[in-house]
């Protein structure tokens, strides 16, 4: 059973590759084009991240509808293909943060 | 003239508070209350973080129309007495994000 609904899963991020190369490029279009193939990635942004008071650069974004969807994701060969041949020899440094929204009380 | 056009402002963090307490539940509502009062703020949500990747586990997210509406945001006497009043004693640790959608290249 899921134990939480509509997970969003991010990431922040710094690439090894020069702001604006073509290196930088074709990393963020190999990873919009094989994560958004993954069932259950829906919602997928990809954002610069422009706060001065981070030197991560970039973040994905995707909504899962639950943690099931979630964990299936993250399972999958083609997310940790990625992971294995482009996210680990091309990203220099990232954090991940998964969200649930909180509803106001009362 | 703006810069970036709808801009994500994003603040990660953890409170002093322990989870579940009163305190942390006041903590939420007051800002819920006086930070989605002031101008420019839109789509306002209280997120948990729930990856154990980060110790930080609660996330406050806005949208702006623009950068002009951010920095006029920043400079409001309720947010800054917000953070004067109740962010810095309250909260342990925080990260800030800043996000602008990139749209597909070609």
């Amino acid at each position: 059973m899921a134990l939480v609904t509509r997970l969003q899963h991010t990431v922040v991020f710094r690439l090894v590759h020069a702001p604006g190369s073509a290196e930088e490029a074709a990393f963020l279009a190999t990873a919009r084009g094989t994560l958004t193939a993954i069932p259950g990635v829906t919602d997928f942004t990809v954002n610069r991240q422009v706060s001065p008071k981070s030197d991560l650069t970039w973040q994905f974004s995707m909504v899962f509808a639950d943690d099931a969807a979630y964990a299936a994701y993250d399972a999958h060969p083609a997310h940790r293909g990625f992971v294995e041949t482009r996210w680990v020899p091309e990203v220099a440094a990232f954090q991940e943060y998964d969200l649930v929204v909180e509803q106001p009380a009362g």
